[in-house]
């Protein structure tokens, strides 16, 4: 088994396309040449090269394929080998047109593009089952394949009659009667009663939108969909006689798919990291933010070490606006992911290609086909950073605190109609609303956890669950133990309304949690985006801003340590306390500004004594501190995301793992990261 | 019949939904508890019933419902009785495809929400007509059923081939001859010559939208279509043998059909309004007026009293924010209805429902279930109010002023190509400029009609004609003969230009009207949205912003009471006045800022000693009285929509209805609205 | 041959439609009487007359066309005879349905509309030959006909089987093997690999777009259809017997086709004209440069003077706003046109049609149908000026400096996906960037033509190539001979990098052209909207402002005359030359303000000696002047885009070509334009 070697080195490589250059040989012995030079020890092949390894039905050419795996282990250098389901050749969509999607209008679609198969085609899964059985038996085995890269950015959905059948099957094995799901989907609002099964479409475009449940479940089959197919490739590569771990390259906070769901089948996660940087040159913390909170969510998948799969040298070719990264942002970039728990970084894309639409996306190597520039020299210095950090590897991410994410919430949140239509499609705000609670413990340098509802609590000291709005099945259950038994919980407006099948609790809001809160819902408000409301707090008289939803509660057991300083409802409570069992349970009314989480969190981090990735040290702004550690380490890694210098003073030293530097003053460049072993570990 | 007791006692409910709630007696008790609790006395029931009522094609379930009528009956609430026709059952989607709409791409719906079916299917007119005579045969003569509710939000169109050949029928009816309806529509333009009636298609949506008149002709077909379908539900309930009076449920300024043509079919106008309230706090005048205007309109299409069939306790779920009602608003904005002609205060809904896109819509009874709510105990307000005020369903409002709102005209105006096209799709901003015409009435407390071309103008003083671009057949002469009898009247920019078919006249405009105004408009030019010219008094020397549309005309035997200031156009005529027979006509050249209009109506209505609600009141800002009368008596209501109290002093004292209360000084809660019986009526 | 005609007097006139009016002899007579009136000599008939000239398949009436161009010739008033095929009848459509366009989404139009007839279709061709013949046969010897106005405004595409077809014909004789195709397409990407050239689907709405040589292609082949069609039109007219000259109604800067291509089949060159004057009528500076080089790039087509076609009395009726031309205006737009080389001012349109969508599109006369009138007194003023100007047809404009625009250049800049993606629909604002260098030269009165990749170089003192991207074939050896041979090019940043099918070189940019430049970039940063950088003149210190792409290079024997202030680069190499050869090679590697580019081109103009219309005369602000010139005489057009008067004094006398009058003081009303004969030449 190869996990040995992901535990033991860094990976440093990316996406690597020689079926582009078969016919030119040149080019790919200068490929090895410049991977070297850049400290590159694992390549990503065959991600889209099926046209190369069967250029017509049932004839196969693996020999190219061979020669480079074999080529690259010669030379030190891994393969991450690839099933290429991801884009067919344009035989198979001529002579098979069931591989098309069809859109929600019923329309198939003209062969083109990528990442467009219907998962459900029998046709299809044949074809792929037959590939990746071919590749495993041929490569599996091989000494320089460390790692299955199962297709490519699994995404999107087909609404064909062979998707649709699906579709019912799983709402029949899900329901069990068209009754029950009937009362689910609360069907007789405008006479929509189902007499049968059969009767169900999806959403289509022109077609049933009406009916939450439906939606909510039509999503939650595309990623069931999504996995099994996935699982069907493991299994043709385990058919195929290989037992290398597999992983799929995932996309952060895409929203199509319940990242969650794929844990069980892949043996270790990957995502693909395209940050923002320099929109606002000026203060790069929100990207920052951003990228730091979706590293958490995907190491949260398998709760083990990642892979940072894709990101990009230079500049990628589909941001709005393509800024090339300024120096040292590269640097800063590739290991804020090592920093949050990747085993690696890898990029999109080794060598540009000369033709069709990603021609120009960042790659290590340009269209020169040199070492000569600033993009080259930066992955090179990565690489030989990452060379020192091998002892990383065998650390992980720990925290105490965790922030509840559920994609089935999202969802849900997207398909009100109500409060905030304005912000729908954001599904209101339910991610930035995610994202600012999760700044408060970023700035303090504190590691966070993003779980979903299906997830474990019982290991942290602090559960936040911003607009816990959905309550899937156990969710209330857990979080009441979690609190009774001591764990600190903070809760918020717009929880606790509906069933994981969008159906609402007869009951005030929050559902099955009032006397945990200590308080119920009577009514929510909703703001205009340029209108605003202020809380008051009772024991400074502190003020912050409030916005969106103003929730209008009333106490029975809580505390209330905020009030409404304006409205109707001023001087209602807008921040309580409750303490239930041996915990304790907060609760915030409406969303806030970033200066009170700033705050409010402070003091819980100092009730709670939540452990800091720097003891005691105090960050300069925007500056942070990740931790990872072992049994036997703690790693602490700085960083800076200010275009100037800045230096940290620890109380205790700490020893430069790349230097060997000891020292209480960490001195950061621009842009700067350094990662420090602790002292003060067993 | 049961119109007496539409005219003795104020409706107070809503729509109910029993057939949600059928397998929970405990909640179909508890409803009518709490119905009693919040004074209640009628609901609508059945509207979205049709697949509680007929589950399969052919079996008919009507026990529930009877338990419904008499339940309501026996606890002294009314029924408003549904058809069901606003929502289709799925088994009649699914085995009569036909019956679902046909889009103007020629793509046939799906099955799913609602208000879709096609309003010419034979089946469908079969299975409506069915239904809605067993409903009628089984409770149309029931005591407890006072109105029958004809479907639901009529609206929309359908491009199937069946609806398609009607509307060639209709045309054939209409032209007579293919050659009348080429030299109608101008079709040698572009070489778009009929041969014959067969070859017309409707506006498709990649098919003929340069052929203005018919573009036109088919929303009059869709509007005649709709008016037929709703007199063919009609005509099925006095076949099942009731003759309880009929509506159906409008939409105020719904742009989709020329409400005025439901006249002749329905008893009684009813409508659902939904104001924004509160999306500018500081000043709610414009939602306010607007909400006055469309009152004020749906009472004109029977020139009775009307019911508020729909609006929303607490907040609707689709408004962009939705915004809860501050405490008061629900009382004023409720009554404000019936301040201008209704004779009801009606809900939709009376729960909310458990499940589907309604869920969280506003309703008297949220999930919770209970009356210990804000809003539970404002519509139980707003109830025991309605209950003192039986005299006033004996009054009706009757202007002296009418302003000409056509939809025809909208529609034409929607169309036009040219001018502004940035505002085409708003038609040049008709609706708007309307409403600023009615807000200096709405600001002196004079009562208003808003009438179409097909209405009778000859009982008013003063008739406002804003941008009156088409004149349908009839217009000119009922115009001039209204001045040349002593009427007032006031014409503006861009009118006169086309007739009904939207085929230029072959003059300067405005045609026909020449002589009535004293003057021809050679030229008009367009402003871009942020560019202004100035009118300058010719008496005051006072100065008004001009926007948008600027006449250049010519005088003949007008007088100009004002010109413009700048462009190239400086000192021609911006307002004119001419005597015509024994009244008098004002032009008005440009759209003008408010303050115009104020100062403009305001003189006017000191001339004409046009009829205020309070005599010689000075009204608070945005403080409006409205005025209803009958043979016996006048009783002023006066509405404060400031959200803090004011006080209204009088010349002569008057009754306050609700308290018995004797006065001259009128005192205003925030939101007040207060109900004064005048003793100057004989 | 009627070339004469066009080359002794100035045409007047525009679109007439009298096959609207067949049943107002009326009308057709005062149109003659107003045509006289206001100095028209040319009438443009029968452009959308198909339904008027075959009412029916195979019935031809031809009668009245031929009394309409009896009765205008007889009172002494040229035709410009159209042919039909701008829109098609209504049986065609119905019995033919192979006419109607399919659009990328496969679906077939609906009759409607105009321009949307498939220009491979068999039956529409043929049918087109037979009119364009019969029509050559009857009127192509009248002595009243002087030109073919060959349908109009051609544009659109069909995605029909047959157009499919046609495009992999095209494709198999422009590649040759389905190798060669791939190779340049770079179809290995994605596994887009064709086996043969019927495997080819032109760029579907849901097919193939990431392959960016598919899409060029299709682009190119689209002109080349229409180009084809076109020639078809014209070989039907000179099958028919005439040989009077053709044009066909370009549409200046219209992004679907490249006019270009069409230099061979027209004998003359023609275009419509419709600028957006007041927008801002404090400067009306934009528009009229934009107008300015518009008519440069018309002119170049065929490099000889043309035909202003189409332009508007008073307004269009589908600008967003539509202002009236204020007085003055419409003679300085007409002239203007005259001034950039036309030999014509002609409207859409004559008269006014009564209905259907261009009913409020402006005309000589309107729906009053008189003279009275300023729009039909302004262009009787257009009329007897341009009486006065014959000898102005006899004269060219010979420009010494050309800027590149090129219409593939522009295209494959539209599907670049990178750097601006903002902007992608605005190929990376590559107009208004080429217009922003064409400004400096408006401004100091210095003539320009606008040129493609496929012209001739080698007449000019000064080549501009502004984000010359895609290199054609051949440019870069003509460029390097241009400038070897003593030339002056000015370069920018993101130049040379892909080949004419989208494929990169396999270099550092500019390919080809790094001696030249002596430089090459490495990078190019872009920055959003709202970011900038500056330029720092090493000589002057003088600081200029940057935006959107910022070139990163490194000069060899370039000297650098600006620097980068500010990012990563500041410092860096922003504006550099180089000599090479006998010439020189400017290269800019931001886009700049218009400041730089005034003072830059100044100091060119200056070292170049470039041809001032007036030579070292100051012209104010937003006056400019053209030169026309022929052996024998040089004509300077001073032209007053200000709303007040001004004066250009001049050191030379010269002589008003309208007055008489002689003089250095050339006195210019608002909007004034003036033609003046210089004595400077032999």
């Amino acid at each position: 088994m190869e996990w040995k070697i992901l535990n033991e080195q860094m990976l440093h490589g990316g996406d690597y396309n020689p079926d582009q250059w078969l016919d030119r040989p040149d080019i790919l012995k200068k490929d090895i040449e410049l991977m070297k030079q850049s400290h590159v020890n694992a390549a990503s092949v065959g991600i889209f090269a099926w046209s190369a390894l069967e250029p017509e039905e049932g004839r196969y050419e693996f020999d190219w394929l061979e020669k480079v795996i074999d080529n690259l282990y010669n030379n030190g250098i891994y393969t991450v080998l690839a099933t290429p389901s991801g884009a067919r050749p344009i035989w198979m969509a001529l002579n098979h047109p069931e591989v098309l999607r069809v859109g929600p209008d019923l329309v198939r679609n003209q062969m083109g593009g990528r990442h467009n198969h219907c998962y459900t085609s029998p046709y299809y899964r044949q074809k792929v089952w037959d590939m990746d059985k071919k590749l495993s038996e041929n490569f599996g085995k091989h000494p320089g394949v460390i790692l299955w890269h199962i297709s490519n950015e699994y995404g999107g959905e087909c609404y064909c009659p062979l998707c649709q059948q699906e579709f019912r099957n799983w709402l029949k094995k899900k329901y069990g009667t068209i009754e029950e799901l009937n009362h689910q989907w609360w069907t007789a609002f405008w006479s929509h009663t189902y007499s049968s099964f059969d009767q169900i479409e999806p959403p289509l475009l022109r077609g049933e939108h009406s009916v939450h449940g439906l939606v909510l479940d039509w999503k939650r089959f595309v990623t069931d969909r999504t996995v099994d197919f996935c699982a069907w490739e493991k299994a043709a590569i385990r058919a195929g006689g290989s037992d290398v771990p597999v992983t799929t390259n995932l996309m952060g906070f895409y929203n199509g798919l319940n990242y969650f769901k794929f844990r069980d089948v892949l043996d270790i996660a990957s995502w693909d990291n395209y940050p923002f940087w320099h929109t606002n040159p000026q203060d790069e913390s929100q990207v920052a933010i951003t990228a730091a909170a979706t590293h958490d969510l995907m190491r949260c998948i398998k709760q083990e070490p990642f892979l940072l799969m894709e990101s990009v040298p230079g500049v990628t070719n589909w941001h709005p606006v393509c800024r090339m990264k300024k120096p040292g942002m590269h640097e800063l970039s590739s290991l804020q992911a090592v920093a949050h728990g990747s085993n690696s970084v890898q990029y999109f894309q080794w060598r540009k290609s000369r033709g069709s639409s990603e021609k120009f996306h960042g790659a290590v190597v340009g269209h020169d086909g040199t070492a000569n520039t600033r993009v080259f020299r930066e992955v090179a210095t990565v690489g030989s950073r990452l060379k020192k950090l091998p002892e990383v590897c065998k650390t992980n991410v720990k925290p105490e605190v965790a922030i509840i994410f559920d994609w089935e919430n999202r969802w849900a949140l997207g398909e009100v109609q109500g409060l905030l239509n304005v912000s729908k499609e954001q599904s209101k705000n339910y991610v930035p609303t995610v994202l600012e609670h999760y700044e408060a413990f970023w700035r303090m340098g504190i590691p966070v956890d993003l779980v979903d509802m299906s997830c474990d609590f019982s290991g942290y000291k602090l559960v936040i669950a911003p607009m816990l709005y959905m309550q899937r099945e156990g969710i209330v259950e857990k979080l009441r133990s979690f609190v009774e038994k001591g764990g600190t919980l903070v809760g918020t407006y717009w929880s606790g309304l509906v069933n994981e099948n969008d159906l609402c609790f007869q009951s005030f809001a929050p559902y099955g949690m009032q006397d945990v809160f200590g308080l119920y819902s009577e009514e929510i408000d909703a703001l205009y985006p340029d209108q605003r409301n202020k809380m008051v707090m009772s024991a400074s008289g502190a003020e912050y801003e409030l916005r969106e939803l103003c929730d209008v509660v009333h106490v029975s057991t809580a505390q209330v340590l905020g009030t409404y300083k304006e409205d109707y409802y001023a001087g209602n409570p807008a921040l309580t306390l409750n303490f239930f069992g041996f915990g304790q349970a907060y609760y915030l009314c409406a969303r806030a500004d970033q200066e009170f989480y700033k705050d409010f969190y402070e003091e819980i981090a100092d009730d709670l004594q939540l452990e800091r990735a720097l003891d005691n040290a105090a960050l300069p702004h925007n500056v942070t501190a990740s931790l990872r550690k072992s049994d036997e380490e703690e790693i602490a890694i700085v960083q800076n995301f200010n275009p100037f210098p800045t230096t940290v003073s620890l109380e205790n030293a700490v020893t430069d793992i790349e230097t060997g530097e000891y020292t209480t003053h960490i001195k950061l460049e621009p842009y700067g990261i350094r990662f420090l072993l602790k002292d003060n570990v067993m």
